[in-house]
């Protein structure tokens, strides 16, 4: 056997020994409840998000042909771009092929040696590849700690230093003090990335996100980063900035300059979707209010978006709970180490504005016996 | 002003001043003939495989709706998978949304510090971030130079090593031993991952790349990755690997984990793209061929697969030569620094298996002018 072979064979081994071997399935059982999935205002399917997307992929094709900046910027691009600065309120917006993308792309771009990376402990593992990625030092904050950040930037030998968070947290569900850290940059002179996957369609009266529902934006001090796989329905990622900011990710950013540009199809799905809630926000609202009622039923606290999680003893016990949950009819998910970043098992349960009355009550009833 | 604001605008006037800036445009003048994207088979517009999009679009939605592992999983990316094996004559295959991911996931879940990683010195920029994520030390060799992975390989103190090469480089247009290199791997009780991101659809009888029609799959000792975005004329990308390396990628790759899954109308227009030169595989010998004719009428050599690189004496003859060639009709790229490996300027062409024979009369014609 290679050393190689042998190598994962004994990692495989470890895994399931603990319990934690994960399996890809593209089983999707008919009538189960879904509070797992991260299609937070249910447009998937919308007539209006397909059309948008159909029209794109016919106009454009497939794909977009090759990198940005060769020949793959199509006006679709553009239009999203567009669309999306003016939901956020900032200046000017950057697509990428991924949120994976954006977050590697803004930080590896805005921080070198001469920055110091002040990052959430609870931050997305792509804003965690990204700070390591980035060739400067990196101070890891407890979660939510502001005077944490206070003390990394008063401190730091640095020039300059990016405060990186996530405006509603992907696993916990909570949300950061936008309006202190931006105060934060303000006074020690830094500039403050949040990652707004998780706000974006579903914090504010527009889903215009924490920080413009917040009255931080416009600001030279801010850029938000964003996946367009939750709220807006498909798949890519894009950064809200000034336009210095982007004319310096599109000059220097590695992930965006050597990466194909946003599929067409998906440039317009996102761009439907966007369309669809700021044209319709009570589905903005429908979405917090299921959020609210999923969490008063597991006994947790509201949270700040669409995202909620119930802290478990161990793995196996949350895998149950997950299995008892699908048996009763409610599919949710559970985050187990090495996916969470405390070491802790942890239900995680979504909210989508599609939810009907009917499926409220039923799942409401589930989660109510799950955690006893 | 900002630090921040400060640092980028002096960054944006160094830029300014040494003709480098890049800027971003959604214009395509009609009537052009395209020798700069990478939609190698021209097959972006083909109606089976906009078909088979739309498909895939209307059957699972505008998006995965979430990370495969969680509930973003479908059948399109199971069959996507099985025929990419198929093609590839390797056992498994995992589908990623970016070539960028696939090369991040598999050179970080594969390498730790007991991993020696030999990378060549014209690696693709998603490569040596890769390289750079992974833990481990990382020798640069240069470029297609054998005897150097030997002795990296050789004179190792790590007990795994992962050699790490283009199959087609995405710049120059050459080819790596994958024959020897492989040999090595064997000798040396090493793993040899390729990117066939410029192989797939170009090189081989069928498209199937280039280790494969060099005989060496299946291998254990072998990881291809691929785009999706070239010959595959969409967005997204895949690794074709054992079962071992599949699983071990599934559970721990980040870039993977953590990632929404790849976009349905993608699966399902890469899906299509594949079955189109599999079953007609006439256009893969005709890409082959326009690469050919430009090469000869660059004066360069002809290429393993559909890129050509003509190196310039520097970046505004470069331009120059762009623009000349744009007036005369014909679509060329170029490629500057910081994009090239080694800081030279070059012209980039690419064929396309759909150039009519007036087009490449018209082309090589031009081409012939353009170094004078
Ligand atoms: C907070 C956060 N940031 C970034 C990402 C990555 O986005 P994408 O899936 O578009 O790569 C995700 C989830 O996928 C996320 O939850
Ligand atoms: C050799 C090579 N590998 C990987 C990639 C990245 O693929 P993607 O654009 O799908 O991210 C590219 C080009 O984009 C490439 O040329």
């Amino acid at each position: 056997m290679s050393a190689f072979a042998d190598h994962l064979a004994e990692a495989a081994r470890r895994r399931e020994a603990a319990g934690l071997t994960r399996v890809l399935s593209c089983d999707h059982p008919h009538g189960l409840i879904d509070l797992a999935g991260n299609d937070y205002l249910s447009l998937r399917h919308d007539p209006a998000v397909l059309e948008s997307a159909t029209r794109a992929l016919q106009a454009y094709g497939a794909g977009a042909g090759a990198s940005r900046l060769v020949t793959g910027t199509w006006p679709v691009h553009d239009e999203l771009e567009a669309e999306l600065a003016t939901l956020t309120n900032m200046p000017a917006a950057l697509v990428f092929s991924t949120g994976y993308h954006v977050n590697l792309s803004v930080i590896t771009a805005l921080a070198d040696t001469d920055t110091l990376v002040v990052s959430d402990a609870h931050n997305h593992a792509s804003l965690i590849d990204a700070a390591r990625l980035a060739r400067g030092r990196v101070a890891v904050v407890p979660h939510l700690d502001t005077a944490a950040v206070e003390q990394a930037l008063r401190e730091r030998t640095e020039p300059r230093a990016l405060v990186v968070v996530e405006s509603v947290f992907s696993v916990l569900g909570d949300a950061a003090d936008l309006v202190a850290l931006h105060a934060l940059a303000e006074r020690y002179d830094a500039m403050l990335v949040v990652d707004e996957a998780h706000g974006i369609g579903v914090v504010g009266g527009r889903g215009e996100g924490l920080a413009a529902a917040t009255g931080l934006t416009p600001s030279e001090r801010l850029v938000i980063t964003t996946s367009l796989s939750k709220s807006l329905a498909t798949q890519g990622g894009a950064a809200m900035c000034t336009p210095l900011v982007r004319e310096h990710l599109v000059n220097t950013a590695r992930p965006f300059i050597f990466d194909t540009g946003l599929a067409p199809a998906a440039a317009g799905a996102a761009l439907g979707a966007l369309r669809r809630f700021v044209a319709d926000p009570a589905m903005v609202a429908r979405v917090r209010d299921a959020a609210g009622r999923i969490a008063d039923a597991l006994g947790v606290q509201r949270p700040a978006g669409a995202v909620l999680s119930a802290p478990m003893p161990g793995p196996k016990q949350a895998l149950a709970a997950v299995a008892r949950a699908a048996g009763a009819g409610v599919r949710i998910g559970c985050f187990r180490p090495p996916s969470t970043p405390d070491g802790v098992s942890r239900l995680r349960l979504t909210a989508h504005a599609g939810l009907s009355e009917a499926d409220l009550e039923h799942a409401t009833a589930v989660l109510r016996t799950l955690r006893a």
